[in-house]
C-alpha cells in the first residue's frame, strides 16, 4: 500500500519528518512561500529521492532544481535507504523572487529514513528477496510472470494428530528445510526505532491454517511458536536496535473449499504513545502473501520411484513378479506389513502417493482416506521410507465398495484442451451421470478437497455402473514416445467388451471354439469366486452375457467420448483392450444397503487394472483361451502394446482379482516421479 | 460436452442409430467396405450434416461427394433438427472399386434426430434463446461478451424464515416475474421418446441454494415444486411426446464463503432398459450454469428514491428538515414507527439498502444486521413500500458500539485504479489495523458475506481509534458535476482536525477569539451530552484538546493514504471539512468490555454525518463560534461546497447527534437509484 503524508514546510522552523521506505511524504511548500515568491529551488540529501509533478527530479546528492512556484503542492520526498542517524537526511528549499538572484527564504526538512519489511522468496527461485515493485507483495499472482512465496503442509507422520503443546518446538535440520523462510527486517537509526513497536500478525482464520516459528536466541535448535491456531498477532519484544530476523513458516492443512488456500502475514509499525491518554498510532504495514502447495497426484505415465507392497500370504506370485518388475525399472521396493483390518487390500484403493513442491523443497506423501480412522490402524506409516509424509482427508461415505474413496481416481497425462493447457494433467474421478436414490458419488468433503487443489481440475466420469465405482476398471495410462501425428506421448487404454466379442468370433472362425477360457483355473478358486470354466463358442452363444456386455459398452462409450472431450483426446490416441464384463448384484452388505440395481465386474481378470513402471507393464493374468498353448487375450494385448515397446508380464495370482467384492490388483502401490513442471508456472 | 459414439457400418445389414441434438454419430465406413474397394460416395437425407476429415461436405440434401476409402475412418454425422418420424433420415454410402462406374455395394444408416435441451437467458437480454454455441451453457463467463443466465434471490418478506410446507406453491404474477425462466425441450418422433426417460437434476448442494417451480396443469396458478432443499434429482412423468416446459429457478442464498454463486441444473436423457436384469443406460446430459444476482450496495453520490425516518419525539427537528430535504430532491418520503427496542438509531446503523439485479427485474430490498434477531422486532418491515424485500445477514459481534454491522460500511463511487475498473465502486469497511487483545473488527461472517459478492472489492480502513469505530463518521462522497482535470465526478469530504485549527487560529488572529462555540445550546443539553461552551480562544489553548487531534489527525492520515491508493484518488478530489474530535473512555458497558484505551468521539456535531440528496446536504448543525452572527464552521463548508452547487441545510437537534455512545445521524435511511451499469458487464 503506498502511503503519503503531508509536511508543511515554511521558513520560520524546520520542520522534522520520519520516512518509512516505501511511503512517500507530500512537500506542501505552498504555505510556506513568503509573498511574492514565484521560484523555489529543491535539494535532497544522499538517501532521499525528490520528485516535483511526478518527475523525478534527483538522482544525485545535492543536485539543485529551480521550479515555478505552482509546482509547489506535488513535491514527493521519498528515501532510499534508511538513515544512519537522526535527521541525517535532508530537503532543502530556497524562495525566489522573479529576476532576483538570492533568495528570498530558505527552509528545511529533516528527514529520518527508517524500513520495516517483510521479505520472502518472492520469486520462487529458494532466495528471500526483496522484490523490484514493493506494492505488489500483498498479491499472489500464478504463472511464469507471476510471483509469491509458497507455503508447504507439515505432512510429516510424526506431528500428526499432535499439537505444539508448549510454546516452543525443536527441529532438526532436515525439517527447517520444509519451512519457508520469512525475513523481517527493521532499519534506522536506534533512537528512532526505540519510539516504535512491530507486531506481526495475520487472520484469526488465516492463523489457523499455518504457524510461524522464531529461532530462539539461546543458540539451542528450539524453535519458538509466535502465530499459530489461537494466536494471530505476536509483538516483538521493545527494539533497541536494527534488526534482522528470520522466522519459519509451515502450513498445517491443504487448501479446501472455505480455505482458498492463501495466507498474508503482515508486520506493522507502531508509533508509541508518549503520553498515557493518547493511544499509540499505527504508521505503517508490509504484508506477504503465501499460497499453501497444492496436493498434486501423479499419472501411470510417471516412472516409478518406490513400489510399496502389501506381503499377503495368497499373493505370493504377484509380489515376486512386481519384485521383479520394480528391479527392471530400477524402482526401489518397500515392502508393508499385512494389515488385517484392512483385508490386504487397501493399498491402492484408499490412499495414493501425492507430492507438493515449493521451490526450496518438493515433499512426497501419502494421502489416505481411511475407511478406518484410528490411526494405530495404519501399520504402513511406519513402513515409509524417511522423508515421506501422511495426511489423512476424511470422507464421509463409508459403505462398502465406497466410490468415497482416493482409489475413485485417477490422473491423466498432461493435455491441452481446446488450447487450455493442463500442464498438471486432470484428475478423473468416478461418478454417476445423474443423482438418484441409488446412485453413489464420491462425497463431497473430498470432491471438494480435489477441486480446491485448482491445478488439475477433474474431470468427471460414469462409473456408477461398475460394483467398485472405481475408474481403474475400465482404464488406464501408459507412456509412450512421441508419437509423429500429435506429439502426444501417451496413450489410454479403455476396456473394450465388443473388442473382446471381435477377438473370440475370430478364433471360433479359426477353429478355436471349443478353447476354454479359465481352463488352467483350479475348480475350487473358480467355484469360490463365481466363475466357471467356459469355452469360447458357449460364450459367445450365451445371449445373457452378451446382452450384459452391450450395456457395458454403452456406458463406456459414454465415458470414451467424455474423456476425448474433456482431455482433448483423438481416435488414435485411444486403444481398445478386449475385456469382459458381468452384472451381479451387490452381496456382502447389509440389506438396507442393497440394491435391486445390478453393478457390472469383469468377468475374467481385469486386463485394464495394470500396473504400470515405464514400458515394464504388470498385467493382471486372464486366464482366457489357449490356442497353440498361449493366451489368446495375452496375445492380442501384446500384439496390441509390443510394437510401441511394451513388455507386458502377466501376473497369475486368480484370487487377488476376483475375491469378495470387486476387482483388487490394488496390493501395490506406486511412488512416482513428480512432474518437472512447476504449478506455479501454471493459471489455472 | 461433445459426444461421440461410433456406429459400423457393413453392407450386409442396415444401421440403425438414435442421434441427440449435439452430439455426433463417428461412422466406422472401413470394417464393412468391400475388398478391393478404394473410392465411397457418401450422401444424407435432409436434417443431416455430414463431414469427413473435419470438413463439413453436404450443406443441402442428398448431396453427394466421392472420397478415398482412407478417409472412412473419420466421418462425423449430426443432426441439425429432430427428425419427425422414426428412421425418417437416412446416411446412404456406396462402396466403389477404382475405375469401375458403378458401386460394388450400398451401405445405409438409419439415423432418428431427437433433441433433449435446457434453454435459459443465456445472452442476458430477458429471453429465453438457444445459444450459438451449445457446448458453451456448461459455464458462465462475466464481461460484455460473456454469457450465462442470472437468478434472483427471493428477498421477499413474506417468504422470511418460512419453508415451502407442501410440494406446491401459489405464485402472483408479480412474483413469476422475479423469478428466471428455464425451458425443458424435447422433440422427436414419439415412438423413440418413449423408449427415454428424462431426469432434471442438480448436486445436493446447489438445490439447498435454489428452488426450481414447475406450473400444475389444472391452470390453477399453482407451481409445484420440483427442485429444492432436500430434493436434488426429479424424474419426469413418462415421456409420450414432446415437450416444451417451462420451469422458474429462484435462490434462496446470496454468495457465501462457501458458496461461490453458481448453481448449475442438467437434464439427463436416460434409455430405459427392456430387459429388468439390465440397468437403464444414461445417454445424454444438457446442463446450464446460473449465476445468483449479487446483493450490490449504493453510495451516496447516488440520487435517493425514498427516505426512510425514524420518528421520534426528540427528533421533531430533524425530521422535519429530511422531510422537507425529500422534497426538494423529489424523493418520496417513508416514515417508519419507532421502534423501542432498537433505541431509534438503528435505521443506519443496522441495516442498508441494497439491490440485485438480473436481465428481467431489479429488486430493492433491506440488508439487516441485527442486533435483535428475532423478526418481530423489526416493525420497519412492516413499513417498506411494496416490492421492497427484507434479508437478514447475521453477525458474530453484538457488543455496544459493534464494528460488525452494515452501519461500518461505506461504497465508493465507480472508480479506476491503476487501469483496474470497479464500475460498482468498492466497499469500504471499518476495521483495526492490526489484531490485538482490544482491536475491535468486522466479524467473519459479514466480512466474508461483502467479500463473496465479488462485484465491490472490499477495501479495509482503520477506523478502530474511533469509539463507533463506523467510517461514515469521517468520510462522505458527495456526487459532483464532471470536473474537467481528472473526469472525476465525485468528491470525497475527509474530516480534518488540522482545518479546523486553521480556521479558528484565523478567526483569533482577526479578533473572534471570545466567539463561544455551543454558545446556542442549553446548558442541560451540554451537561447531559458532556460538553460545555467554551471560546476560540480556550480551545485553541486546550493542549490536551491539541495532543487528542494530533492523534486523530494521525489515524486520519493513514485512510487519506490508503483510500487515494484503493481508490485511485488524488489530492484534487479530496475536501478537508474542520471537525475536531476528542477522546474518551467507553462508560455505558459492561465492565468486561471496558478498555483502557480512549476513543475518539466527534467534539462537535459531526459535518461528516451529511444526509446527501443529490446537491441538497442536510448536515449536522456543529453550534459553533458565531462570527457576525453566522456559525464560523457553516461559513467554511459552504464557502467549500457552494462554489460546487451544493446547498447546505444544517439540522439542529443536538441531542441527535450526542447522545449515550456515538454519535447517530443514522435515524434516516435512504433508498437510492441502482446503478445504471449491469454488474455481469464487469470481470471481478
Amino acid at each position: 500500500m503506498s502511503r503519503q503524508n503531508v509536511v508543511r514546510l515554511s521558513p520560520s522552523t524546520p520542520a522534522y519528518a520520519v520516512c518509512v521506505l516505501g511511503t512517500e511524504i507530500i512537500l506542501d511548500l505552498s504555505g510556506g512561500a513568503p509573498e511574492n515568491c514565484e521560484f523555489f529551488t529543491i535539494s535532497g540529501s544522499q538517501r532521499v529521492l525528490l520528485s516535483v509533478s511526478n518527475v523525478v527530479i534527483t538522482t544525485e546528492e545535492w543536485a539543485t532544481v529551480c521550479k515555478p512556484l505552482s509546482d509547489a503542492k506535488s513535491v514527493l520526498v521519498k528515501m532510499v535507504s534508511p538513515s544512519p542517524a537522526e535527521h541525517e537526511d535532508k530537503v532543502l528549499v530556497s524562495y525566489y523572487r522573479s529576476g532576483e538572484e538570492s533568495p528570498t527564504a530558505k527552509a528545511v526538512l529533516y528527514v529520518t529514513g527508517i524500513e520495516a519489511s517483510l521479505e520472502v522468496d518472492i520469486y520462487r527461485n529458494g532466495q528471500v528477496q526483496v522484490p523490484k515493485d514493493k506494492q505488489a507483495k500483498d498479491q499472489w499472482v500464478w504463472g511464469p510472470n507471476g510471483w509469491g512465496p509458497i507455503v508447504l503442509v507439515n505432512v510429516s507422520p510424526a506431528d500428526l494428530g499432535q499439537r505444539d503443546n508448549g510454546n516452543s518446538k525443536v527441529f532438526f535440520s532436515d525439517e527447517i528445510k520444509n519451512l519457508s523462510r520469512m525475513t523481517l527486517n527493521l532499519q534506522g537509526p536506534s533512537c528512532i526505532l526505540k519510539k516504535y513497536r512491530l507486531v506481526l500478525h495475520t487472520s484469526k482464520e488465516e492463523s489457523e491454517k499455518a504457524r510461524v516459528y522464531w529461532p530462539q536466541k539461546d543458540s539451542s535448535d528450539a524453535f519458538k511458536l509466535v502465530l499459530g491456531p489461537g494466536q494471530h498477532s505476536y509483538t516483538l519484544p521493545p527494539l533497541e536496535k536494527p534488526l534482522k530476523e528470520t522466522f519459519y513458516v509451515e502450513a498445517t492443512e491443504f487448501p479446501s473449499i472455505s480455505f482458498p488456500g492463501l495466507i498474508s502475514y503482515s508486520v506493522s509499525l507502531v508509533e508509541e504513545s508518549q503520553d498515557t491518554s493518547i493511544p499509540e498510532t499505527p504508521v505503517y504495514k508490509d504484508t506477504v502473501v503465501f499460497r499453501v502447495a497444492p496436493c498434486i497426484f501423479l499419472p501411470s505415465t510417471q516412472m516409478p520411484l518406490e513400489v510399496y507392497l502389501c506381503r499377503e500370504l495368497q499373493l505370493h506370485g504377484f509380489v515376486n513378479t512386481v519384485t521383479e518388475l520394480s528391479e527392471k525399472s530400477s524402482s526401489q521396493l518397500a515392502s508393508v506389513y499385512e494389515d488385517p483390518n484392512r483385508l490386504g487390500r487397501w493399498l491402492q484403493d484408499e490412499m495414493a502417493f501425492c507430492y507438493a513442491q515449493a521451490p526450496h523443497k518438493t515433499v512426497s506423501f501419502i494421502l489416505d482416506t481411511p475407511r478406518a480412522t484410528l490411526l494405530e490402524d495404519f501399520p504402513m506409516k511406519y513402513s515409509l521410507s524417511p522423508g515421506i509424509g501422511y495426511v489423512t482427508q476424511c470422507t464421509e461415505d463409508h459403505r462398502v465398495a465406497s466410490m468415497d474413496s482416493i482409489g475413485n481416481l485417477m490422473v491423466s497425462p498432461p493435455v491441452t484442451v481446446q488450447g487450455k493447457e493442463y500442464p498438471l494433467g486432470r484428475i478423473l474421478i468416478g461418478s454417476s451421470f445423474y443423482p438418484s436414490e441409488e446412485s453413489r458419488a464420491m462425497g463431497k468433503p473430498l470432491r471438494d478437497f480435489l477441486y480446491a487443489q485448482q491445478v488439475q481440475a477433474p474431470v468427471e466420469l460414469f462409473s456408477d455402473w461398475l460394483m467398485t465405482g472405481h475408474v481403474d476398471e475400465f482404464m488406464c495410462f501408459l507412456p509412450t514416445d512421441k508419437r509423429s501425428g500429435n506429439g502426444k506421448d501417451f496413450l489410454l487404454l479403455l476396456a473394450s467388451p465388443s473388442s473382446c466379442y471381435t477377438l473370440f468370433e475370430e478364433k471360433q472362425k479359426e477353429g478355436y471354439g471349443d478353447a476354454m477360457l479359465f481352463g488352467d483355473v483350479r475348480g475350487d478358486q473358480l467355484l469360490s469366486n463365481g466363475r466357471e470354466s467356459r469355452s469360447i463358442s458357449k460364450l459367445l452363444a450365451d445371449e445373457d452375457l452378451r446382452k450384459q456386455n452391450d450395456y457395458v459398452e454403452k456406458c463406456l462409450r459414454l465415458n470414451r467420448t467424455i474423456l476425448k472431450s474433456e482431455l482433448g483426446l483423438a481416435e488414435e490416441d485411444i486403444l481398445d483392450v478386449p475385456q469382459l464384463f458381468c452384472l451381479e448384484k451387490l452381496t456382502n452388505v447389509p440389506s438396507e444397503q442393497q440394491s435391486e440395481k445390478p453393478l457390472a465386474r469383469p468377468y475374467f481378470p481385469d486386463l485394464l487394472q495394470m500396473i504400470v513402471m515405464g514400458k515394464n507393464l504388470g498385467v493382471p493374468k486372464p486366464f482366457g483361451p489357449q490356442i497353440k498353448g498361449t493366451c489368446c487375450l495375452e496375445t492380442e494385448l501384446c500384439r496390441l502394446l509390443d510394437p510401441l515397446g511394451f513388455k507386458c508380464t502377466f501376473i497369475g495370482d486368480f484370487d487377488c482379482y476376483l475375491t469378495a467384492v470387486g476387482d483388487f490388483c490394488a496390493c501395490a502401490n506406486i511412488r512416482r516421479v513428480p512432474f518437472a513442471f512447476k504449478w506455479w508456472n501454471m493459471k489455472p
